[in-house]
């Protein structure tokens, strides 16, 4: 006799690509999921939360983009650690009104995500919220292999080294913009939402990076680079000075000129872009072509003496940097 | 510079156990945590929730407790495949109003039970839920290693196979009984809490059932004897026959006996136990003692052909045991 939440997670197991094998010794149905790593490699391991009315709003984002971009984002991770994903556990605490539809649009983006990045389900936990607060909460937790000694790390980046990042900034939070407009629903802007929807963690560039051993240090830009190349810099006890007209800034259509919204505000302190931000000794820079597979690699500066971040501008002017990227427990006017 | 999230991150680093080294190759400050097993070993990997009004209630549940029994339980799934215990990451979304004392509390229970169960902290993520709902959810990942060929599993259990239960069922439901009634605050009743606030995962007797390779299959009891038995059932193609009178089933004390509390309900149906429910070959099963460090072991029943699960009561006569246990998605009236 089934209960009503191994239906659930059968009807999720179903859905969703898990067939043990391999890395995943035992997958879905025991109390915990059983990994083994081929000799020379290690795991890497991530947790990342994607709750409903804070990192996505219900009536914006389609239960599909739900499930896409909850595993994109945890992926990531793994991605800027230069590791191939394998597998990754699922919690969801859904409510009984969301069971139905939405959990199948949800669970179709979720698996999609998942052929792509190359990630089986190992297991999980479903639970039902409160009915005082009946709000969609996921947790995902995803890991991958790397090879022994060739995880990418925050901590390597010495002064001299060149500063990169993959991809154009800001164009997440252009997307973000348009929504607490109300403006995604408008035909005409459809496409400057794929960003905000559908991130493209950085796996393959990652792993090449990690295998040629050219990066010093790296990590993706999550919370904006503002915020994220703080984090970087400090992890490495360095500084950084960036040059604004490097930038790889979205580019923000005349047709939204209307809108109070600075290309470089959105490049450099909105979040959720998945680019990688990495650094590579100065007499390596050269070999880091313009881009890779189709996404640009951008140079935008160097790692500096200290612990100050400033931006040089076109006039030679220099300014401080204050980490002002997506951060929880900050108070501000966003 | 540090923002209010990078704060919040090193207050709980600083507080739980997380020294990198050994398995643990890289922890918290890198995007992800870098894992490696020795050459003989495997990783179990479990996630959980606990999630307040729904896993927990502050009105009842202190702050040490939150943090004490979220690992605890987490653990157990470790336990029940007869691994060790090695580091955990964290996710927790916390509102503004409790990240002072409440969540110093819930750090400090969260740190014991990481000592006693020998985890470090790898790794994870804060956020701060939306004002609408600000309920504080944690969610757990915990990885242990076994020893590769060991690990113990649900779906071995075979006809005439002895069925065990470490400790006392319904203990941790009778504390949730009197919480449901308001009477945890009566200073009489605290011992009566204990199980409920401070479940005790069986790790030592997982780790001595996987290393003596008796028991053809196991799961730990987190929602109640009667739904984890169906599963062990189901995922091992058997039935099951126990004996009423056999289940060590918790004292309810005779003060109590105004309260509908029915010792047998509970024991069967009620959940959190965290006990181990193993099964083993009929002629092994004189070789497991009557206790394992101060735990009861008792021999509750038998594996069966088919798929029925039947409880047998002092006069003989058989009923069939639904599986009332905990579950998120079906409707009941508890």
């Amino acid at each position: 006799m089934k209960t009503g939440e191994d239906n659930l997670i059968e009807r999720i197991r179903r859905r969703i690509p898990s067939t043990a094998g391999g890395a995943l010794q035992v997958g879905i149905g025991d109390d915990a999921a059983v990994l083994r790593a081929p000799p020379d490699a290690d795991w890497v391991a991530t947790c990342d939360p994607f709750l409903e009315d804070v990192h996505f709003l219900a009536a914006a984002h389609p239960a599909e983009v739900v499930g896409y971009k909850a595993l994109a984002r945890a992926t990531s991770d793994i991605a800027a650690m230069g590791a191939r994903p394998e597998v990754f556990l699922l919690n969801l605490a859904i409510p009984a009104n969301r069971a139905g539809r939405w959990l199948d649009g949800m669970l179709s983006g979720m698996a999609r995500a998942a052929r792509k990045f190359g990630l089986r389900l190992a297991g999980g936990d479903t639970s039902r919220p409160s009915e005082k607060h009946p709000k969609i909460a996921l947790n995902i937790t995803v890991m991958g292999l790397a090879r022994r000694g060739r995880v990418l790390r925050r901590s390597g980046a010495r002064r001299g080294d060149a500063i990169f990042v993959s991809g154009r900034l800001g164009a997440a939070q252009l997307g973000l913009e348009l929504i607490l407009r109300g403006m995604h629903r408008q035909r005409k802007w459809k496409h400057l939402l794929a960003a905000q929807f559908y991130p493209a963690p950085a796996l393959q560039l990652g792993q090449w990076l990690a295998q040629r051993g050219v990066a010093s240090a790296a990590m993706d830009i999550s919370d904006g680079l503002s915020s994220d190349l703080h984090r970087l810099c400090k992890a490495s006890g360095v500084g950084a000075r960036i040059y604004r007209e490097k930038i790889p800034c979205v580019t923000v259509p005349d047709k939204l000129r209307a809108l109070p919204l600075d290309a470089l505000t959105m490049a450099l302190h909105g979040g959720e872009d998945y680019g990688l931000l990495f650094t590579v000794p100065k007499r390596w820079a050269a070999r880091i072509p313009k881009s890779f597979r189709g996404t640009a690699l951008t140079r935008i500066g160097e790692i500096v003496r200290g612990r100050g971040l400033t931006l040089t501008g076109a006039d030679g002017k220099r300014s401080a940097i204050e980490p002002r990227g997506w951060d929880h427990f900050r108070p501000r006017a966003r």
